[in-house]
């Protein structure tokens, strides 16, 4: 590279630093230094080796970039700035009420894919922008800057396994080795050789580099894009706040605006207005696409027994033949789950992500950025450990589809550890989230057609044991809706539930109804958004409500009825799973939860 | 080893495959095939390297073994009946009501310290008790059993990280790579090299071996216990359900009882009453512990400016000093969340465990085994990164203190990424947890110490900035109990509520006071278990209650309070984050998220 380059790279990372320690003096606040440390790498990478149209973020030959390390996002927000996307007066209002430049980046910008600021995520997402580019068959890169204290997350070695293993050329990995955490030093300080025994392992091409030299700096990124059949890691040996000796490779220094922002600028070589110009991609560039056609969901008669998981899994498959974008991914148990189906019919759209659910959570949250539709499935208990990435859905305004099986102690032998008993309170708590819990086959096929329409975090709870089939093919369950399944003018009672217990509240209301006691009994599929005027009628009519459910009491169908009608004052009784289940029948398990037909009766009977 | 010795161990092995065979068909269910996997290493293990007392599950000399393939429970309750600690007639109650015997293992057996089932927990838990083990100055060993399906679990890759580093010698991980996950192959199937070349790069002692040789298991065994300085990873090759041909080796065999049990018995040589004699340990082994004495709370002066933050972190150094038990651990933010104070004091009894918080919370639950009492400390967000190993550390029935500093939209500019906003909802939903929020830093000191002698999960939720001191120093606030603030018998309504908006609620009542409203104030520091009494006789005497959160609107205070007054029919307006934040100051937020002051104000002055 000519000298008159180097030097105008240097010059550029130097205005990143300058701006970086601008923004956050502004703020009063910012990690200016894990942004110091970066620079000179992301200055290269987007003078000479970023794809991207700036007018167009959402033209399909686009590169990604995720900033891993979101704390660094003064530096993202200053590149931004170099390439003419936001003016200084925008950067300046970095991290004020308002702004659309958070304290960590989201897709408030539409420049940024997701959201990063929960270290560890950047590269499992970048693996599933890496997919999609494959599915596409498109020659877009997928760059990640990740920091060096991340890399002990083991969402980075599910990532870096999967990367490995699939052998995701379009992917790299650059990491700013500062050696600073924020507490202090990170296990291998500067060690890169560390990193890279550990990335060569899982099958990563290594390239360790000075990441303050535009040279070596810009060599790695060529040789990251020239590489084939493996994905790239760049370990750049990095100083914390460089160029600024109030700050440099200083403990201490993390998180904090600087304290003499003026020297520093000042030493940095003072405010800078240099632009770059950003290699736009191929112009015309097109996603390849799936074909599509009518959507025929599957039908089970009235009466057939039928799991839900299969009412999920059939559908999804005729969504699949329906839908070109629906793209169904799975923790090692699509037999269980009963995604097999579409695995067999439809293998290029199905990720096996094996038994790594943060993954498999991420790798969604990345297909969708490109616009696919996917469906996550693993047990409802292994969602839990997904739970940070379903959290930061939310923060990306991403949509994404899970299903948890095995929902509940209905299971039976297997025991706690593989019953999903706190989905319900987790996936509630999410912002913006859908949460659907279907009590037949058919139910499940039309709830599982509808998620592909939604926006943001959507979850199916299904459930492992064979049920009756209640409703007719062809039915409508619209989100947020319920449905009455027993209701007379003489109900002293109704029993709100969804699920499995749907059948065993029906057993119930017959039971009590052959001892002269009326009860009404609500289907409450749709537990977020819930039906609160189905809700409301049944509270005001009747003035006693049972809500039972295969899940904690805490959390979950009992409290989001209690939301919905506090204020009518109706006397509740919440039948949930109280105790810790151990080994016994479906049968069994029930009636030791008291959420069966016999407790639901005796719950009634209590009440009245 | 003699030819007599092999043989021994063979026909071991074979009784183990038997057991497993015979109580998996009296389930009807189970794991057989995976348990037949391993039949060999673990009767190796067993017979020449294990050191247990059965007798004495409590003698601190104990090796400890988990068996973090957790299905693969018929061949541990195999080893255990060929131990003489469980009867042929218990063996064969296998997962049926009542038996302790369960689908997956749990401590309701004595020989058993944690849950499992849950795959990639074992070793991270493992992790945890060979640092008790180094912290107690004691020889035993601890041996993980692991399924090759789980190593593409991030949690293996943390613990594989920190017991490389911190060079655990004490700790062996036995990995039987039978080659065949639920649905299928795994990713490497049996090459061993793969996962060789990868716990090598992360510092490990790494050995091949065919895993149904005795010779070789017993020679590495012993190469295991030899080795110095370092972790030892056994990489056995086996045959998923050797020995029988209706199942060796082939897919689609995962996860049930054998279709013809009685010719798989017979092909294995048929029953065989043959007990295992485990060495015992050295007697009269005692762990070292640490000196303690009185406890000195830290007091802070009412009107003072202090975070609760700061409150956790002091009163949890004055308890370090006044019991030696207890240590405390932190996912590399102890600056932040305050834990650095201890480390600093205790540094013995501090470990650092990086950003990894799935060890985090695995290596509490591993110390917590050998009796010691540990805080693990993350920012509240992050903690949901380890909702698995949260919920499966309640089915251990391990008594662990979780700290989630900087919980809620008060934080601030850093915006959503690092807002626990779920945490209450995710803590209330496990099963016998109690879940604390205090709102000054001298009920904060007072709850820390409180979690020291609680069963089960307990959880701290903590908040950035300083808030003022509203209690005196030495004030008792017993689990379970509430403060009310603000009472009258004109109160038209009573604001319900706990830590930061604790002060906004204050405010409120008296900017409502000043208009001639009189309403109370109830501080819920203990959301779980709550105090229904306190919450009742507020709901009856003013009929009208506003509930103010900073956490989403689902499963946290708001529904907590519901829960305990639904019946009683009282007005509830629940106040809580709603909307997604950006980055905004601390004031700014709570006005923006509708939980200030003015908006409490306003909130009654609607309800009235």
């Amino acid at each position: 590279m000519p000298e008159r380059d180097l030097q105008y790279l240097a010059d550029l990372a130097a205005q990143l630093r300058v701006d970086s320690v601008r923004s956050s003096a502004a703020a009063g606040s910012g990690h200016p230094t894990s942004s110091m440390s970066a620079a000179d790498l992301m200055a290269v990478l987007f003078a000479c080796h970023y794809h991207y149209d700036f007018a167009r973020p959402e033209d399909p030959g686009n590169d990604h970039l995720i900033f891993s390390k979101g704390h660094a996002s003064p530096l993202l927000y200053s590149l931004f700035k170099a390439a003419g996307a936001v003016t200084d007066e925008e950067l300046l209002s970095f991290r004020k009420r308002g702004s659309p430049l958070e304290g960590h980046p989201t897709p408030r910008l539409p420049w940024v894919d997701v959201a990063t600021g929960s270290l560890g995520q950047g590269l499992p997402i970048g693996v599933g922008i890496a997919l999609a580019g494959r599915l596409e068959r498109l020659p877009y890169r997928v760059w990640v800057l990740c920091g060096d204290g991340e890399l002990a997350e083991g969402s980075i070695w599910e990532a870096a396994e999967h990367a490995g293993h699939a052998g995701l050329a379009n992917l790299t990995l650059i990491v700013d080795v500062n050696r600073l955490g924020q507490r202090g030093p990170t296990r291998h300080g500067w060690d890169t050789g560390a990193y890279a025994r550990r990335f060569g392992a899982f099958g990563w091409h290594t390239i360790e580099i000075d990441g303050h030299d535009p040279g070596q700096i810009d060599f790695a990124l060529g040789d990251a894009r020239n590489t084939r059949r493996r994905p790239t890691v760049i370990l750049a040996k990095t100083r914390k706040g460089e160029g600024v000796m109030e700050v440099e490779n200083r403990e201490g220094a993390h998180g904090k605006a600087l304290k003499d922002p003026e020297t520093a600028i000042g030493e940095l070589g003072g405010p800078r207005e240099m632009t770059v110009e950003v290699h736009r991609p191929e112009p015309g560039t097109e996603a390849y696409r799936f074909g599509g056609g009518p959507l025929t969901l599957p039908e089970y008669a009235v009466g057939e027994r039928v799991a839900i998981r299969t009412g999920y899994g059939e559908a999804l498959a005729a969504l699949g033949a329906a839908r070109g974008e629906v793209v169904a991914l799975d923790g090692e148990v699509a037999d269980s789950t009963r995604t097999q189906e579409f695995a067999t019919r439809f293998p290029e759209r199905f990720f096996e992500m094996y038994i790594a659910e943060q993954q498999l959570v991420a790798a969604a949250v990345g297909l969708q950025v490109r616009g696919w539709i996917p469906y996550a499935a693993t047990f409802a208990a292994f969602l839990t450990r997904a739970y940070d990435f379903i959290r930061m859905a939310a923060a990306s305004r991403a949509s994404i589809r899970l299903v948890g099986s095995h929902a509940g102690v209905s299971i039976g032998e297997d025991g706690p550890s593989q019953m999903g008993l706190e989905d319900l309170a987790m996936m509630r708590a999410i912002h913006g989230s859908t949460v659907l819990y279907p009590s037949d086959a058919n139910q499940a096929a039309a709830l599982t057609a509808a998620m592909a329409d939604l926006d943001g975090v959507s979850y199916l709870r299904t459930t492992r044991g064979e049920t009756p089939v209640i409703y007719p093919p062809g039915e409508r369950f619209p989100v947020g809706g319920s449905r009455v399944l027993r209701h007379s003018p003489d109900d002293r009672a109704t029993i709100v539930t969804a699920g499995v217990t749907v059948h065993e509240a029906l057993a119930a209301a017959d039971e009590l109804a052959g001892q002269g006691v009326s009860v009404g009994v609500v289907d409450l599929y749709s537990i977020k958004p819930v039906d609160a005027a189905a809700l409301a009628e049944a509270a005001t009519t009747t003035g006693n409500l049972i809500t039972v459910e295969d899940h904690r009491p805490e959390g979950g169908l009992g409290d989001a009825v209690l939301d919905a009608v506090s204020e009518l004052g109706p006397r509740v009784v919440k039948l949930a799973v109280r105790d810790l289940p151990g080994s016994a029948t479906p049968e069994q398990q029930l009636a030791d939860a008291g959420i069966d037909r016999h407790a639901i009766a005796e719950a009634v009977k209590r009440l009245l």
